[in-house]
């Protein structure tokens, strides 16, 4: 991994193609502006995929699995040994993401960033295991310095796939029992806010559960004093490394020129990072729904995302972005295959 | 048709099915609720459907097309020449509809019910002209009572394709040049509401323009002296053939136990017109989106909507609805192959 390499940068949207797109939605058989959003949508990828007819044909779904130290603080709802059991549930096609991947015809990767267990070769899963989990953050710096060089380098390692295979998407997705512990003092560090803005009932914590979650982010900041503006710091002290690996992810992805489609709360915290690591980045970025989870919110507002989706959602896996994937389709094809109203001889509005 | 149809009751979703929907949601491998509306869908789509494993294999959707007397008054941003114009672009594959009906794989029918201009035969559009479009509302009465009946039928008789074609899902669209008046003053007289708080740009008038169409909808209820209770009257009156079609379509497809995702504001004017005809039809009703369209929001909140989508959306032809269908299909592909907690030995959550 070259120095600073988060620094070098990232590719240009297309001007030109942008421009030609946004004159060729005033031209299709509709009021102007009637179609919000999936116009928007239509619009900025032809800017960012560099052509006049966008599409998501090629999608790759990529699953960053790990486990936290912190989950012996008693800050998440389900028992640790769930992470391994849901790798195993992916690589039989049992889960969630398994079946959204099959139903949106994506390639999907599983990777295992460093889970507590060792699982051995699995069918579809891609074996990194950096470590058997992070350090509890409440006492310890969740990485040493070349752990976190590794798991952001398995992150640009995922990107490059994307790239090699041409695909026209990218998602990043997460397991990881704790998580929202992790990613929420990584967010409370970089927004400068208190645990308690932030912590939610992630899997299904009742109130109590949600304070002790928030008194745990509060003193894992604490412990580390970490400053908002060291970036890689906060991820090292606080992260995990499947937040670590998006944060990489995304950051290559966006140096290569392919756009990605962010999920929900842990993601968007890895999207912040990136973000903050360089600024261009989230030119990248569409997102792909507002989570249940409640620091969300936040985390959205610090990015100026506009999520696509507000369905509730809170299963975190790339779920939410791919449910998001058929609006991101049918807005291309509407571009793509609409009539204009000089083809269809359809009359303009009044003067 | 016979007296008081509407008044005939409507099928009734299977309680066991929902039930035993709702505990399989609670034994898939996810935290319980994570998948947010997504599991409301799965669970309401068993109970409809009366089936352990709901799909959206079959899909109808059916735009009513008509003209609007109203139109003369200046209420629209395009011309009347618009309503057959894109009927014929219907017919040829380049309208939004046409665009999202070949994605979906769903199946197309355009009705005529009333342009302001005879069409002659064009593939893929059935002709049920009623007349050449309802009368100026702001002085006459837009229907007969003979044409009122007509209309309703049109709408039964879609959703007795939609039986007899056993289709999963009903999809309701509309297209008509001035539509959005007519609607607006069924909604003000059903709810009691003055023209300003309904009346918005359609398909794009400035504010002169809404003033102008709001004035115009006080002076056409005030004209015919509307009472709530009387909903047909309302429809004959004030409604246009589409609405009145879409109005018949609904009920009878409730009837009938076909789900309707009902799309923005005109379709939803008509599924509340439906609904205060025979208020059991509401539990067949799903809502595809948020339309752009101001009033809209006063229209689901009568009927207690929560529509799927928010994406400022406002072109009807159930464009709305179309795009949400991937979200039906998702719910329902996760419901039926996500593995359960024992299948896959995931562990719960800790007590």
């Amino acid at each position: 991994m070259s120095a600073k390499w988060w620094l070098r940068p990232m590719a240009s949207p297309s001007e030109a193609r942008t421009q030609a797109a946004r004159q060729r939605q005033g031209q299709l058989t509709k009021p102007p502006g009637s179609l919000g959003e999936l116009e928007t949508i239509a619009v900025r990828l032809c800017g960012l995929q560099d052509r006049d007819r966008p599409g998501i044909d090629r999608l790759l779904i990529v699953v960053f699995a790990a486990d936290h130290g912190v989950a012996e603080e008693g800050v998440s709802a389900f028992p640790q040994s769930v992470t391994v059991e849901m790798v195993r549930n992916f690589s039989r096609g049992g889960a969630a993401i398994s079946v959204l991947a099959r139903a949106l015809n994506a390639t999907l990767e599983v990777v295992n960033v460093g889970t507590a267990d060792d699982l051995g070769p699995l069918p579809g899963v891609i074996n990194r295991r950096i470590a058997p989990g992070t350090a509890n953050i409440r006492h310890a710096p969740a990485m040493t310095p070349p752990q976190l060089e590794n798991a952001l380098q398995i992150g640009i390692e995922a990107a490059e796939r994307a790239s090699v295979n041409r695909m026209d998407l990218f998602i990043g997705g997460e397991m990881g029992i704790a998580n929202t512990t992790s990613a929420g003092a990584v967010a409370c560090a970089l927004l400068g806010m208190a645990g308690a803005a932030l912590a939610g009932p992630g899997t299904g914590l009742d109130d109590a559960g949600v304070r002790h979650k928030a008194r745990v982010i509060d003193e894992a900041i604490a412990r580390h004093g970490c400053a908002r503006a060291d970036v890689l710091g906060v991820l090292r002290c606080l992260g995990g490394f499947e937040i670590a690996a998006l944060t990489g992810a995304y950051l290559h992805c966006a140096q290569m020129g392919i756009p990605v489609l962010v999920d929900g709360y842990i993601s968007t915290v890895a999207a912040l990072c990136a973000q903050r690591l360089n600024a261009d980045v989230s030119a990248w970025f569409f997102y792909g729904h507002h989570s249940a989870e409640p620091g969300h919110r936040f985390v959205m507002e610090a990015l100026g995302a506009r999520p696509l989706l507000h369905l509730g959602m809170c299963l975190g896996e790339g779920s939410g972005a791919s449910v998001a994937v058929p609006l991101l389709r049918m807005a291309c094809l509407l571009h793509n295959q609409m009539a204009t109203f000089a083809e269809a001889g359809v009359s303009r509005a009044l003067e």
